[in-house]
């Protein structure tokens, strides 16, 4: 059955980008070290090697991606193309000319809506969530199931936080824990 | 050669106590939630079963104690015996009568003359750290070595933050993870 999983890179002090994050600085000041673990041994940013590499692989499989729009943004919607998926905009704002352009955008307002559409898209395969404030939308509408989070050896003491506007306790399970020296990977399952 | 080990219980967004943290409710609501790895099978807080034992072991061949005064007046200043090593409160205020009876028990204000003199008092022990405050004068002031965090799947929403007033940016150094169900154990050391 189709999974929402969530894909964050986070400090150990809970930050997903730096200070001064904005469209001419995605992810803000030293957003690249927190999504280093991505390089492999030849610096290539895509499939790290060893353990971590599963991760690369399971974000390549997903079949949707949910995202927020100032993510989005950020990155111009992919250029329309993330792996060749559906990509689903978590935005209650109009369409932007800019993001009219990509056939593979959509434009949602409602997360719960968005999420049903982004598993009929997906069909058996998981769907990919990225972006702080619509993974705690996600999650106070009860339709995450899954967080990867890889934890990245560093405190980063300013910038934007994965967890700051959630307004609920949330159980969760550790599904998986694959430690490597870049990052701790973490998977887990919400409880519901 | 002596350590100063931060030693704390976070959730996975990052707080380590619930709201409505104070004298009568330390720790917050929820308090014991992200405690309850300290349970052993039988349901007796103390040294857990199995791998995070070994935390439990730590903490207590630890030779003296840093901790900040809000922590350390929510507990009694422990009734003056913390395993009955030397403990010394953090604190710009004057020293309160409830704390002047422990002989145990000292007030300094500067967090770096403070880890010295733990340190003194340590000898070749660790000395063990407490409180969210204390952690980050610590680290700022470059007298924190490492941090074990033991981390519990669970999302606060809301009480107080491990890491919230930090200034720097700060590079770790994974040092050993430990995986159970009940939490994900994070030793880093300090990279300087």
């Amino acid at each position: 059955m189709s999974k929402s999983v969530l894909l964050m890179s986070m400090s150990v002090d809970g930050y997903i980008a730096g200070p001064n994050d904005d469209r001419g600085n995605p992810g803000g000041d030293g957003f690249m070290r927190l999504h280093k673990w991505y390089e492999n041994s030849a610096g290539e940013f895509g499939k790290p090697d060893g353990e971590a590499g599963v991760i690369w692989d399971e974000l390549n499989a997903t079949g949707a991606i949910v995202v927020g729009r100032r993510t989005a943004e950020q990155v111009d919607y992919y250029g329309g193309d993330h792996h060749g998926v559906p990509i689903i905009v978590l935005s209650s704002k109009p369409i932007p000319p800019e993001a009219a352009k990509y056939p593979t955008v959509t434009f949602m307002s409602d997360i719960t809506a968005a999420m049903a559409a982004a598993k009929e898209a997906a069909g058996d395969k998981d769907v990919l969530v990225h972006g702080a404030y619509t993974a705690q939308k996600a999650l106070e509408a009860g339709v995450l199931d899954e967080l990867q989070i890889d934890q990245v050896p560093v405190l980063f003491g300013e910038g934007l936080r994965l967890f700051d506007v959630l307004s609920q306790r949330i159980e969760l399970e550790i599904a998986r824990v694959i430690d490597t020296p870049e990052a701790t990977h973490l998977r887990y399952r919400v409880v519901r």
